[in-house]
């Protein structure tokens, strides 16, 4: 074990190096935090890579509502089994392993019976700022450690490198399981709305699914690498002219702006029966002009991330057919540097911490 | 035909008696209007119910945008074949008959060839209001006859009553095909929002179908009525503690009211993967909080009547299941009160204007 891990005396109590944020308004410091003692069904995860998610920031800024301070976020975490519980079975010493935005659920709903603990009707645990089952507040991947069940640990393919699975765990899975509910594959046509993290894994996974890909952008800027990643269209959203010439033409839109968007225009672009699913969300409720669903018989819809059984699927997909996001990797210290160039939209794809700068 | 019917000089227009909105402001009057010469794929129906519709209020009060004055409305028509043009095959003259909402479509969109006419790529051409294809204004059914295409009339079984016949052209194909498009029948639950006409048809439909049918409507004067036509329960809106009573209950929700609903309490009360299908529509964008749908893989979608194939089935459905509207009959000089008596919701649960009257 890393050598700044420290068991308390008591050694019940495992203390970290992490990254948290002291307040709304302060910059993330260094800081140390504490994991839980390994109860029987844990698994004790040496984090290796941590990726940089847009909620990350939301959530510490407490835009999303009220969260406890000081706060370690970050929910794109792999890394290597350090420890195991004296129960766990589902992992061992040294494997690759990860573990994404959610930490635990009732296990006894309807939908967590069916392998949906993301909509557990209970409430998952969040992977951070949520209160755990044994009433610890939890801590997200910007640290070193990290104590989770083995049932919401998941196997990390060899096939795909460390540092590019972090983002499946959250930006992978948010995508592809909506892609995947509703059918994307070949024969039909499916829009990515916004070319971030989220976005250009939704190309990459769609394209690898079958289906015909056409990015939405603000503008063109990207567009050489959303074709690389394997969209066949790629449109500017600003230019005049755009909505009008693709009306009628997608089964699937995903929507990864979390920023209010023209309902009724991106509605307008959906052939019949088709479905405008949004992984993003503005805080505000967003004005849906009802009569524009009327024309297509069409659906807007949510989705929020997978279940454990599902994002596994996501990994071993990723796997087989060779997809990785596209990453940019950062030391600890330049955590607040890049929240602000995610904030600008300045990231080719996706910040992920080499966890090894905060040893 | 009828000694009130008579074909103008040159033979080629007939001149009927009708009810019309003279402008946006005006009660309805007593007028003449021409129906087109009949062409040969065109059945003349002399009209003897006419169904009074939320819509045709809305329409005829510029509610949905402007409109061509005088205007005759009415979308719910039944009657008899007087006439048929020389190449008509699927009508004879003395058949029951009907017409909807729409009297022509393009034909050739995508739409169109599958028998979704009503989400015709091009427009399709509503009863009332609208420019049909050979450049004159249509005009409804608050009339003594109609010319329509044979293939935009309906059979309507003999064991129908035909005044009861009038209102399943729209209001019981509007809530059918949602019912059928999502799959209500044995093991789903389906909640009805409204018990007006298109509420009290899906009631009777969806539970025809074999669905669990819980109505909500802002109070329990109606839950009689509601019971008797096959809900198994009958929720208050306005009381407290029903929205959070019936939590994750449904798997399909049909809203029949056009006004604002609060998107947020109604997302609520979805099971996972459910619908809320909006068949009315508020002037006004809805806002919607998008994490409303996150939580249960929710959709919002719309669904406007129905093909004309899908329209014939839900008439032979009905008559097999003895499923038929509760009705009010009035004369034609009682619409404007009739219309009063809509917008206060006091009626149960359809006016039919009886057409004889008109004559």
């Amino acid at each position: 074990m890393n050598r700044k891990v420290c068991w308390s005396p008591e050694d019940t109590i495992l203390t970290v190096n992490a990254i948290a944020a002291p307040s709304a308004t302060e910059p993330l410091v260094r800081t140390t935090i504490e994991r839980r003692d390994l109860g029987p069904r844990d698994v004790l995860i040496e984090i290796r890579y941590a990726g940089v998610c847009h909620s990350d920031i939301h959530t510490v800024r407490g835009e999303w509502g009220s969260v406890p301070y000081p706060l370690t976020v970050g929910h794109e975490i792999v890394g290597r089994v350090a420890e195991t519980g004296g129960e766990v079975t589902k992992h061992a010493v040294g494997d690759r392993v990860g573990v994404g935005c959610m930490v635990n659920s009732c296990r006894e709903c309807e939908n967590c019976r069916t392998g949906q603990e993301q909509y557990c009707l209970n409430g998952n645990t969040q992977t951070y700022a949520a209160v755990d089952r044994d009433g610890t507040v939890t801590q997200g991947g910007y640290s070193t450690h990290i104590v989770v069940d083995e049932d919401f640990v998941l196997r990390v393919p060899e096939a795909i490198p460390y540092e590019a699975a972090a983002p499946l765990l959250c930006a992978g899975i948010t995508t592809y399981s909506p892609l995947s509910h509703w059918n994307a594959g070949p024969g039909t046509r499916v829009a990515v709305v916004g070319m971030g993290g989220l976005g250009h894994m939704a190309v990459k996974i769609a394209a690898a699914m079958g289906a015909e890909v056409t990015v939405l952008s603000q503008t063109l800027a990207k567009k050489d690498d959303g074709l690389a990643f394997g969209a066949t269209h790629y449109h500017a959203t600003r230019e005049a002219g755009t909505f009008e010439a693709l009306r009628n033409s997608f089964d699937l839109i995903i929507n990864t702006v979390s920023a209010p968007i023209d309902m009724g225009a991106y509605l307008g672009l959906l052939r019949l029966n088709g479905t405008l699913v949004s992984v993003g969300a503005p805080a505000e409720p967003l004005p849906v002009p009802v009569f524009a669903l009327f024309g297509s018989r069409a659906s807007f819809a949510g989705s929020s991330i997978g279940g454990i059984a599902e994002t596994q699927r996501m990994l071993d997909f990723c796997a087989e057919r060779g997809i990785a996001p596209e990453v940019e990797i950062i030391k600890a210290d330049e955590i607040n540097e890049a929240y602000e160039r995610v904030l600008s939209s300045d990231v080719r794809y996706r910040f992920v911490i080499d966890v090894d700068t905060l040893r």
